[in-house]
C-alpha cells in the first residue's frame, strides 16, 4: 500500500484532538491483568468511575456509558429522542454538527438545518427564530466545542433558547467535556453526549450520555425509534443496580484507563483543570497573532479546546501537518471536508502542558520556514512563553 | 454498597469466557504511547488486523470492525438485515440466542423463535421444519457456541438448512472464534458477529461483523431498519479504502492489542490453537466425569468454548463460584436466569494451558469439599493430567 514506517528515532509528539496522549499511570493501567466485569475487583472501579463522570459533567444524572465511540453516545441520544417522522432541529457549524443531521436523517426524523457555517458560532437568536418558525420541533441536537473548527458555542444560551420553545437540547461534548466549564445541571442541558478519548485522557472506546429525567422520561414513552445496544432504559437500569451492572459486558481495560485519568482530573481539580486549558489556549492564540498567522473563526477567550488557524497563502495548507509529522515528530491536524489544506489545528485538550504547546509552536515555525512561508523563528514561541510567565510560575500543568 | 477490596495477596486466576485473560505481550502493548489514527503508526496496525481476522473468520470478506462489545456486533447484523415488519427466524438454546430474539423485536421484526431449550443443541431438522412451516422468513440468526451452557451448534448443518429455503444465517460466533475451527466461506455462513474479548485474547470493546456479499447487498436494499453507527455500509465503505480508514474514531489502544493477540494466533497456528481448545475442553470433561459430577447438555467433544456441570445435589450451587473467588481466587462463571445456582462454567476460550485447568479443576475439587460435596481430592485433577500427558509433552500450550 505504500506506506512506509514511521523513522523510530524520530521522537512523536501527538498534539490532534484525539486521540490524545495518555498520562502514563494511564497508559500502565491496561497493562495490568483483565478483571472479570462481575468481579468485586471490577465492579469497584466501575461504581468509582459512574460516580466521578457526575462530577466532570457536573450532573446529578447517571452518566451512561457504552463501548463505543463518542458517537455512539451522540447516536444514543438521537435513537432515543427521535420519533420517526416528527422532526428536530440540528443547530450545527462544523463537521460534527453535521453528524448530527446524517444521525437524525438515518433515524427517520425529518431535520430543520441551522447551519450557522464553518468557522462561525451557533447564534442562539438565530436558534430561536428557527423554533419558532417550526414549532413542531421538540429537540434540538447542537455541538459544544466543534473540533472540526475550533469554535465553541454558548450552549447555556441555546438550552434558553430551546427551552423557550419548549424543546429539548442534546449537546455533543465530545471534545469539550473536561476541557472547558459545563455545568449540565446548572445550565439545564438535557443530554451531554461525549467520548473517552480527549480531555478525559483516555483511549478511544467509551461513548457517554448523561441524560436529565425530562429526556429519559421522552426516551421511555412508546413511538421511538429502533434500538437496543444503545438504549438508555437498558444501560441506565444496569447502572442503577446496586451493585451496578453493565447490560452489555463493558469495556473493562477502558474503565481501568478512566479511572486513573478522573483520579487525576479530581486531584487536579476541575476548575484547575479548565484553568490550564485556558493557558494552553490562550498561548496558542498569542502564538498564531504573533506569527502575523490568521485565527480560525472568532477569536474567543473560552475556545480551549483546539486552535484553528489559517495556513499562510503562497504555502500547500496540506503539507503542514504532513511536514511537521514527518520531519519533527509533531502529529497536529489539517483541515477537514471543505477545509482541508486551508487552516492547521493544535489540540489543548486533555494531557497537555506549557511545554507540549511551546513544542508544537516551535515546529510550527520550522515547518512554515520550511515550507517558504516568512515567518521569523521564535517569535511564537516568545509570545507563548509570555502567557505562561504572566500566569505565574509553576505553570498548572 | 458493602463490597469489600479482594484480597491483594490471594493470586488470581481469571476462568471466566470472557474478559479472558490477556497475553503480556497484549496487556503490555496498551502501555505503550496511543497513535493517531489517521497516522501512519496505526493505520499500519489497522490494516495488519483487517487482513489477519480475515484468517481467523477463514473468510475472504472484510470484517467489519466496531467500538462496540459483542452485542454491538449482533446488532449490527440485526440493524442491517431485518426490514420493519417482516418476520425473522431465531433458533436458540440458551441466554445468547435469545439475546437475538430481544434485538430482533427492538427493531420491529415479528420474530419466529425456535428455542431448543438451555443446554439442547438447535438441531438442523428443526430449523428445516420451522422454515418450511414459515416460508416468508429471509434471515435467521442464531448461535456458535452458546456460552451460557457450553453447547456448540453444527453452524454448517444450521446454514444449510437456512439456505435450502433461500433464508440468510446470521452467527453469532462471540465465544467461538479462535476457540473452535469456524470456515466461513466453505460452511457459507452469511454473517459471522464475534468480539475481541474471548478466545480473541484481547479486552472487551471491539465487536466484529463479517457479512458475505449476499448479506451486505441485502443490508444495501432500501426498506431496512434505521442505524448509522453500526451501518455496514458506512464501515465497509472506510475499511475498503487505500489505507484503511474506519468511519468513527477507532478503539486505538484495542486495535494494538488485537495486532499483538492475531500475530500470536498466527505465529500458533490457528489449527494448533483449535488442537489446543480440544484437549483444554476433554480434559475439563473428564475431570468432571472423574468427579461423578454431571456434565450439563451434550458431552460433544466439539463443544470446547466452556465447560458446564451441574452442581451436585445438596449444596448450594450458587456458592460454587462464589468460594471459588473469595477462598482460592478463581474466577469462574456460575449459571445465568433460570441456572443460576445450579450449573457452574469454566471456560477454556482463550489464552489457556494445560494447567490453568489443572488449577481450576484442583479448586474446584477444593471448593466442594468445603460447601460438603462426597468428592475425592485429586481424582478430577489425574484425569485432566492423564488427557494432557495421552496427547504428548509438550503440550501444545
Amino acid at each position: 500500500m505504500g506506506r512506509r514506517m514511521a523513522n523510530p528515532y524520530l521522537k512523536q509528539y501527538l498534539m490532534t484532538a484525539g486521540p490524545t496522549p495518555l498520562p502514563p499511570r494511564v497508559s500502565q493501567v491496561m497493562a495490568e491483568p483483565i478483571l472479570y466485569h462481575r468481579a468485586p475487583a471490577f465492579i469497584e472501579v466501575y461504581a468509582r468511575c459512574l460516580e466521578r463522570l457526575r462530577m466532570v459533567f457536573q450532573t446529578q444524572n447517571d452518566v451512561l456509558c457504552f463501548a463505543a465511540s463518542g458517537t455512539g453516545g451522540m447516536e444514543s441520544a438521537v435513537a432515543n429522542l427521535v420519533r420517526p417522522g416528527e422532526p428536530v432541529a440540528v443547530a450545527s457549524c462544523g463537521k460534527f454538527g453535521e453528524r448530527w443531521k446524517e444521525i437524525c436523517e438515518a433515524f427517520g426524523a425529518p431535520v430543520v438545518h441551522h447551519d450557522a457555517g464553518w468557522g462561525n458560532r451557533v447564534e442562539p437568536a438565530d436558534l430561536d427564530r428557527v423554533l419558532g418558525e417550526n414549532p413542531d420541533v421538540q429537540v434540538v441536537f447542537t455541538t459544544f466545542s466543534e473540533t472540526s473548527t475550533g469554535v465553541l458555542n454558548d450552549i447555556q444560551a441555546l438550552a434558553q433558547a430551546a427551552h423557550a420553545h419548549d424543546a429539548l437540547i442534546a449537546v455533543d461534548a465530545v471534545s469539550a467535556i473536561g476541557a472547558v466549564p459545563l455545568l449540565q445541571d446548572e445550565w439545564g442541558i438535557d443530554v451531554v453526549a461525549a467520548g473517552s478519548q480527549k480531555a478525559l485522557m483516555c483511549p478511544p472506546g467509551l461513548g457517554f450520555a448523561s441524560a436529565n429525567e425530562r429526556a429519559l422520561a421522552r426516551a421511555a414513552e412508546p413511538g421511538g425509534a429502533a434500538r437496543y445496544y444503545l438504549d438508555w432504559g437498558h444501560t441506565a437500569a444496569g447502572q442503577r443496580k446496586d451493585p451496578p451492572d453493565s447490560p452489555f459486558t463493558p469495556a473493562v481495560s477502558l474503565f481501568m484507563a478512566l479511572d486513573v485519568a478522573l483520579d487525576m482530573i479530581e486531584k487536579e481539580g476541575l476548575e484547575h483543570v479548565f484553568e490550564r486549558h485556558r493557558l494552553l489556549g490562550r498561548a496558542s492564540r498569542e502564538a498564531v497573532k504573533a506569527l502575523d498567522l490568521e485565527l480560525f473563526g472568532p477569536e474567543d477567550e473560552n475556545a480551549n479546546v483546539v486552535t484553528a488557524m489559517k495556513t499562510p497563502e503562497g504555502i500547500d495548507g496540506a503539507k503542514v501537518p504532513k511536514t511537521m509529522r514527518d520531519k519533527f515528530g509533531i502529529t497536529i491536524a489539517g483541515g477537514q471536508n471543505q477545509l482541508k489544506g486551508k487552516i492547521a489545528r493544535i489540540a489543548h485538550c486533555g494531557y497537555y502542558g506549557a511545554f507540549d504547546t511551546v513544542t508544537t509552536v516551535a515546529a510550527l515555525e520550522m515547518t512554515l520556514r520550511e515550507l517558504g512561508a516568512d515567518v521569523e523563528l521564535g517569535a511564537g514561541v516568545a509570545a507563548a512563553q509570555r502567557v505562561f510567565l504572566e500566569a505565574g510560575v509553576p505553570v498548572p500543568a
